[in-house]
């Protein structure tokens, strides 16, 4: 099959072996993915993944034993678990110690024609559901999985810093759940692009303007560093990236200031699809290109253009 | 008065300025004042400091316009606020913005013949409890204050990284209300006083032992680090030592793991007043040496022995 393929570069290739689904897999044709953050740091050498990657996709079934899911349009959970482990028996598959994750540790990803996952990890999409609404539900689950580990109020005052794809979709979760976020970050164009769907947004915020909950969508140590100083004392820090390199952080204020910081990643499918259905967020005016899987390459281009929010690969 | 004093370098001098009560406040008699980790890295420059160092004591009034107190021994809450901000309102004295901290910030310490607090500060103890029983409330508050703000269950496994005071005393506060730490450190002799008193202790826990709670009283970055990797995913990581030094931290497993670190100072007199008045923790087996304040500097000596708990500095 034709893929995208990380081994020290990422390349496209027309000859990459097709998927072969194990008992109680399914096979699925992507119809199309989207390139996140982790993708990039991937492509730097992040988890030394090797393979293809990609993990946000609508797609088709193309192969499946269970007859509920033959030919369905789905989305997929990334994480499969082994199902038999103390944490899988706890309900915490995502976090399976001996878990393959679809495009980011051991199980090749969606930047190809097909992929395979656990019947179990798929999930069927309405039929209203566009697929270029649909290839957000991976992204939007993980904005709403900070409703899952944390109680917020909506009276409280709400930090996100970074204006990439992730601060603009963990903004907009939040905003579809009545918070109120304001948005911060470097690049004034984006910040307008927000605004226009009805965020806040703040150029800088002053180091007076302390937040009871700053969440770090910045996939950087200083983003990290910027939301202890804007943090109130016992305050919460919710930290959505993964910083591919370590950080010097000096710890002291995160104790005198008695800071929770709550890392936070991949989230449950159902929230999301079902804020999607109601269209409680439209993703789509995120879009800025949409490539050919053959040109993958480009699309890595455009998204590593830091003016540019998501950026989408459509099968052939 | 006679105070040992931090400028640039620690000295003992014998002509330091009296304290000088503000309105509301009173002058403290200090009987006895213990070292703490945060006193040694004060002396190597923490939170730049200048003046008399020392936050953990027992005394008597010597001077106080509040009859209540007049000729009380009493111990005293190190962090004075400025009683108007939204903070202070809150109740959240200990984060005043404009707060001073006794031996730490602005406002002369315990390692002198007397010191000053506001009457607000200043907690009367029983005439049962000796000066080097409640010289012990200030860093036992200090480990009551993990109960303020996480709950932990009686069945949680909880890792103790450091074999120091505060991982010490953190354990017996622990034990004290029943739950079933394991403490880790890098000195077996201080392992083996640890588990003289009742506690569990390890030279080593395999990374494979995954622990639901891990406090780390390492007061060192690597100490952190550990801590990331003995926490199970989801679990909580409570951070009790400001290490002086910015540390090499890769936030990635935070995220990946979903773990909360949260962040733990100083706490509320009463518990740890409750806990030693009722015997349940009696830190008197930590006591190392007993220097006379003329030879403080030779106390902060043996503080800085690793293989020393606790070290007390004796009024004359």
């Amino acid at each position: 099959m034709r893929a995208l393929v990380f081994d020290r570069n990422l390349e496209f290739r027309g000859d990459y072996p097709d998927p072969v689904a194990a008992p109680g897999e399914s096979i699925v044709a992507v119809a199309v993915a989207g390139i996140c953050g982790t993708d990039l740091e991937i492509a730097r050498g992040y988890m030394q993944y090797r393979g293809v990657p990609g993990h946000e996709f609508a797609g088709r079934v193309a192969e499946s034993q269970n007859p509920a899911l033959r030919g369905k349009r789905v989305v997929g959970e990334i994480n499969a678990g082994c199902g038999r482990c103390a944490t899988c028996s706890a309900g915490l598959v995502r976090h399976c110690p001996n878990r393959t994750v679809l495009g980011i540790l051991g199980r090749d990803g969606a930047f190809a024609e097909f992929l395979c996952l656990p019947d179990a990890n798929l999930n069927p999409i309405p039929d209203s559901m566009p697929d270029d609404v649909a290839v957000f539900v991976e992204p939007v689950a993980a904005a709403y999985e900070i409703f899952e580990q944390v109680h917020l109020s909506r009276n409280q005052t709400i930090a996100v810093i970074g204006d990439g794809r992730l601060g603009a979709i963990v903004a907009l979760a939040l905003k579809a759940e009545k918070y109120q976020p304001e948005v911060t970050g470097h690049h004034r164009e984006k910040l307008a692009r927000l605004a226009e769907l009805g965020l806040d947004t703040a150029e800088e915020f002053s180091v007076r303007d302390k937040f009871e909950v700053v969440i770090d969508c910045s996939g950087s140590g200083s983003g990290f560093r910027r939301a202890v100083e804007l943090v109130r004392p016992r305050g919460k820090i919710i930290l959505k990236s993964t910083a591919a390199a370590a950080a010097e952080i000096n710890l002291a204020p995160i104790v005198v200031n008695e800071i929770s910081v709550i890392g936070s990643r991949c989230g449950r499918f159902e929230p999301a699809l079902d804020a999607l259905a109601a269209g409680k967020i439209d993703p789509r005016p995120l879009i800025d290109g949409v490539f050919a899987l053959d040109d993958g390459l480009k699309g890595f281009e455009a998204a590593m253009n830091p003016l540019n929010f998501k950026i989408l690969l459509r099968a052939p």
